[in-house]
């Protein structure tokens, strides 16, 4: 394979991406026909954050506290009224998150700038920061540039992948904002038409991201080929810090937005739902906008960020190994940037499997949201295992050789083919497992459900039983993945096993965006007053969507197991370690330790969400108490301030976490060396993941099973039910417990685990220099 | 060191063994002189389980149902009836754990054959059942006894430890039931008596457990030698099959009692505290007596069978590395037996730390419980460092070398004596922790009272992040014994730091199984109508000992760690492998499932709990509606039904999770070989002590934090309750989750832990002989 493959290359990475990017913004182009309104959004309604409905509307048959039983569908003169009123609060979910965004994006940037110089004097200091080139670590005989050099594009390549996270997070808020109101008004139509709108824009979203993501890292190997030229060691070692980059931001966007949205949404439930006894989203809640803004900045904005963050370090890693393997000696860019190819066919492959649930196979029921949802996972899985077979084929040479830990591994290209084949079918497997677990179809749900008959501790003790096991079959399929990507190709395997987990991301993300979206959309119909069958149909959209949120929380963790596998293994390779045996001291005190961060990691999202939530309850109780008539709906609560307590809450509390992880690698592999730091990473993965699947699930299942009851779609579910009766207070307890674990600290862990991985990548030749300082 | 050093040895061993029954005997002696009114326990009442309680006496001051307000002694007529009821509750509750113990005890024997015989199999087979001698594995020259006797003498061994085990738990059950009614009569004195009365109980198990242990264990170790010889290889690999036996039996203990103990108590407090909202303890409520069988089941039985089998790895695990060490290839018996001194010496230290509190300093106020039971700790600890330095200058010579995986390692005495001093003061510091998270003294349990003003779920909340926090300092305090232990003397290290925080083992218990013999005073109290004067400090007992089970549970999860390390590195040795390198996949498997079997465990167990609970809330709720009067006090509840319930319950379901620990071990070894076996060990150690730790400080916390606002002890705590307040229904259900966290699932994965390392370790020359089937 010579320059023709690797010109082939350079046309079909940045053609898909293109064509990705164009997809997206076709896809936007669509839900934009859905016309909000324009006129209500009015700047001065919505920015200063004050309240924004016109709660004095006594001509309308809706009063605002009362019930709507009307089954018909709105009149002319309503339905304008109602577009109106859904554009004001789109508006003012849109305000509250753009500058809970901005806010949050200031500290970043002073947070990032100082880091890329901490990355910079750290790696400079390698050499001494001495402007020598020097001997190649890998290729022998060669001349690499000067580790000054490195220091510089990391810190670079990290502010690019930084930047491009947070672009990543703010595209997907925006575009959830955009989607969430006409996805209520599309509800008007009919389930059909609400569905294609939310899921929609949920491909925006996973198309937008997917393809820049590509695009970026693309550009950047290009841009910094332009100096490095032949040194493709020192090259693809500075390109890690993009994957470093994307994390960091993707870790605050995790824990600040997990913190913002569920202190919110446990304060509004705390105060309304059990002891106000008032709907969810009713708008006399003063956390009702609140709470709708956390879903765009927490489950939106952030999961954004952290898939986009894993598909960046499994890249990174993949290309890292490949780069020191004899692809990288030989100068193959084909062969190197296989990686990038298998993205790049993804995309084609969602793009496909979008048009089946938009155009060809339209939903037309309730019943077909799930199923349809499901068909979504399978197509994709399906076409990719073809796709990645001609990718192999084609941009692999048939018989290659790949760093081993100081050794050398022969591999065939289509044993590539089977570690990307065995991540997907993992996903599969685990996005199953999950919908089995957290599904109010299935038994363990309604088990939970049927445990709330005696009270809230049996359903807690039965929703912590249901989170341990689903844990089972998601680490068996994670650990299958990594027998056979080991076995085949080493580390390189695990990272394309990784990257095969992550090529269908883009519809992944699109189903997984298409969940806050209705729950989004659900809420906007409560507090617009409308009608019982437009609210019966966000609510079937919702229900669908929380199974789908907790699928991309399992595609999300189990992407990060073997992304920080990967780099985990790139790491070792880089600090010059061969082996990481648990029997030396300084390894099992690491692996010990390890474990226990995500614990503490934990421990501390976990109160910072408490103690938010306790404010919240406070300010939402002081308001009930102080302004006369908001009981009765006649006078307008506070949102602003609701928002601003979570705003202030969620910068402040991200610190500590975050600090947490960023500085435990750094404290291990200077003070105690890097080989307590690895063990240290393998404690964290193998700890973490555990409590990232049981926080995911058990929040899903106590979510469903309390939907379960409200519901009262069976038998069952009315003996539980209704609304208001014990075992639905006892299910309502479950699922505010539940809030923390499945959207803060459990999918927050994803990242500890991984950015602890990749940032002991880059900080590698540091610590193999100067670390170690007390265990020398 | 000499044939001298080992005749001391063989003096001072027994006799140490001696002087600690002897003194249990003693304070049993001082136990049964408070008098509990003979002909009351009579065998027709309790034997056929039946109600047991005079319900009718209508001449009696206090109905049964009523509050007791009268702050007033009893005078002489109620004094007797007092003490005939209080015989009465006894005898049930005596009756009622027997018949649970034997009965799981006869399906302990058959699985304890059946186990052995596939001991004597797998083992057998090694050398595929010759009985020729054979060159030694380690002392290179030497002939050692063939594998047929090793497995005959394993098999043997594991039947001696079993045996042992349960006879320590039966000890334990029948010394806690003895005692529980002589605490509640001897609270009419006056704290200091009723303090008195349970600590000696305390101190009665603790010191016979400790010294019965010690004992057998020196006695199988001398009658194994008269076969072995010379062979002291084979001596002490045979004499491993001890520390197995000891903890299959704990297993079972903890899994069954703990299942046993939370069915009763969460069913009884569901419909009790919640629906019918009578007192804890109340005697109308109908799973009162299996309540209280259960905590000396599970709490006394399972706990001191828990600690037994800590005691007897730990030792197996330093035997077995000294017998192919130095020492053992000297046949230097007094260094060899230094893991025997060590716990010898620990006896006579405990011994002299129990008359401080006994005799020397008397408890005479409530505020004097928790400082007492604190000061036991601290003054076991300075003297035990005082005689481990006595007895590591005494049995060892001053320089030797160890066996360290297949290398040699130069220690001096003084290398161990560190390593003892660590685990003891490790042990202390998680002691100290443990009291610092659980204890509504101080800020956390407070801030977790607190956090119920908001309902249920934020307390769930805060508890769970307590829980994780608390995690923090124990795995440091285990790091850095772990490191200590490890570099100065390799696994042996590991193995006396083990024992150095077991060597108070018999203070430890002591103070243990005050807190289950103070619960059941209390509970006594309640039942037999007491006045509010007693009840208060029965109360006040048993918050302290609510604080010490912590503790207690945090000893012998940090010593479960050392030692299933200990073990682990024990296995390692005898099954040849050289290193166990996490970036081998066969490895890496193996941490990652490993790591997820606690999970599993956990959710096998808390689910027993939690569906044993509903069929008990069902049976409570039944007979509330179909015995007519039985609220009123009017008619005697049928406790036999409920004994049976959590009989019933607790011997099914702890067949599955019995399996998983016993199988797991077996299936990896046999099919997957060494290194995966390696890694699942180290995996379940490193997650398991985090879920163990976490679940039960955060159980502690919950049932301190109901403990708080019942007491009101304080303005802020009044402010919380009085009983019955919104806040302290929320408290209820935190603490009613905490049960099966803090009683089932969380101690018994002390036990999966070791157990899988032990298990491993005897069955080592099968795995490296015949295992690894799959990856061969």
């Amino acid at each position: 394979m010579g320059t023709a493959a690797a010109a082939a290359a350079d046309v079909v990475i940045p053609a898909c991406a293109a064509v990705g990017i164009a997809f997206a913004l076709w896809q936007w182009f669509l839900v934009s026909k859905v016309k909000v309104s324009a006129y209500a959004a009015a700047p001065d309604n919505g920015h200063h954050g004050g309240p924004v409905f016109r709660m004095e509307d006594e001509d309308e048959d809706v009063g605002m506290g009362g019930g709507h039983d009307d089954d018909e569908e709105e009149g002319a003169g309503d339905r304008n009224v109602a577009e109106a009123r859904c554009a004001e609060i789109q508006s003012a979910i849109s305000v509250g998150a753009n500058s809970f965004l901005f806010t949050q994006y200031k500290y970043l940037a002073a947070f990032t700038a100082i880091f890329a110089v901490v990355i910079f004097l750290f790696l400079g200091s390698v050499h001494r920061f001495s402007t020598d080139s020097r001997p190649c670590q890998y290729t022998s005989g060669r001349t690499c540039k000067p580790a000054l050099a490195n220091a510089t594009f990391s810190a670079i390549a990290f502010l690019l992948g930084a930047a491009t996270s947070a672009v990543s997070g703010y595209l997907g808020m925006r575009i959830a904002t955009y989607a969430n109101a006409r996805t209520t008004l599309e509800a008007r139509r009919g389930i059909g038409a609400a569905f294609t709108t939310a899921f929609r824009s949920g491909a925006v979203m996973g198309f937008l991201l997917a393809s820049l993501g590509l695009l970026v890292l693309y550009g950047t190997i290009k841009a910094f080929g332009l100096y490095y030229g032949d040194d493709w060691e020192g090259l693809y070692e500075s390109v890690t810090g993009y994957g470093l980059g994307g994390s960091s931001v993707a870790l605050f966007g995790r824990v600040g937005g997990g913190i913002y949205t569920k202190a919110a949404d446990v304060g509004a439930d705390l105060v309304g739902k059990v002891e106000r006894n008032i709907p969810e989203d009713d708008p006399r809640n003063p956390a009702v906008i609140a709470d709708n803004v956390g879903d765009n900045v927490g489950d939106i904005a952030g999961m954004g960020s952290d898939l986009f963050g894993s598909y960046a370090e499994s890249t990174c890693a993949a290309l890292f190994v490949a780069s020191i393997s004899s692809p990288g000696a030989g100068h193959d860019f084909a062969a190197v940037a296989y990686p990038l190819l298998i993205s790049a066919a993804g995309l084609l492959v969602c793009l496909v499997t979008t048009l089946l649930a938009t155009d060809m196979c339209k939903v037309r029921t309730v019943r077909g949201v799930a199923p349809a949802l499901k068909l979504q996972l399978v197509v994709s899985t399906v076409l990719m295992t073809v796709a990645a077979l001609v990718v192999s084929f084609a941009a692999l040479p048939a018989n290659f050789t790949l760093f081993d830990f100081g050794e050398v591994k022969q591999v065939k290209n289509w044993h590539l083919f089977f570690c990307v084949a065995i991540g997907l079918w993992a996903g599969l497997a685990i996005g199953f497992t999950t919908e089995y677990f957290t599904s109010n179809a299935y038994s363990p749900v309604r088990d939970v459900a049927d445990s709330c008959k005696t009270g809230a501790a049996t359903n807690v003790i039965f929703g912590l039983a249901l989170g341990y096991k689903s844990v089972i079959v998601p680490v068996f399929a994670i650990a299958v993945s990594i027998y056979v990507g080991f076995t085949l190709a080493s580390i390189y395997g695990i990272a394309v096993a990784a990257l095969g987990m992550l090529s269908t991301v883009a519809t992944g993300l699109a189903i997984d965006a298409y969940g806050p979206i209705s729950d989004n959309a659900g809420g906007i119909a409560e507090m617009a007053g409308m009608s019982r069958r437009i609210r019966q149909r966000t609510d079937a959209l919702d229900a669908a969507g929380n199974t789908t949120a907790a699928i991309g929380k399992g595609f999300a963790i189990g992407s990060a197991a073997l992304v920080s596998l990967a780099l985990f293994g790139a790491f070792v390779s880089r600090a010059g370690v061969a082996d990481v045996n648990v029997l030396d001291p300084k390894v099992f005190v690491g692996l010990l330790v390890g474990a226990m961060l995500p614990y503490w990691f934990s421990a501390m999202t976990m109160r910072s969400v408490g103690s938010a939530a306790l404010r919240m309850v406070e300010e939402v109780r002081r308001q009930f108490a102080a302004i006369p008539g908001l009981m009765e709906g006649r006078a307008a609560p506070d949102y602003a301030r609701c928002v601003r307590i979570s705003t202030d809450a969620s910068l402040r509390e991200m610190m500590p976490p975050g600090a947490l992880v960023l500085l435990a690698p750094l404290l291990a592999g200077t003070f105690f060396g890097v080989r307590t730091l690895a063990g240290l990473l393998a404690g964290a993965l193998v700890s973490g993941v555990q409590i990232a699947i049981s926080a995911s699930n058990s929040g899903g299942a106590w979510d469903n099973a309390k939907k379960y009851i409200e519901a009262g779609a069976s038998d069952h579910a009315k003996s539980l039910g209704p609304k208001g009766s014990d075992a639905h207070k006892a299910a309502v307890i479950g699922d505010t417990i539940g809030d923390p674990l499945k959207d803060t600290s459990g999918p927050s862990l994803n990242i500890l685990i991984k950015l602890m991985a990749v940032e002991s990548l880059v900080f590698a030749p540091f610590f193999a220099a100067h670390g170690g300082l007390i265990f020398k």
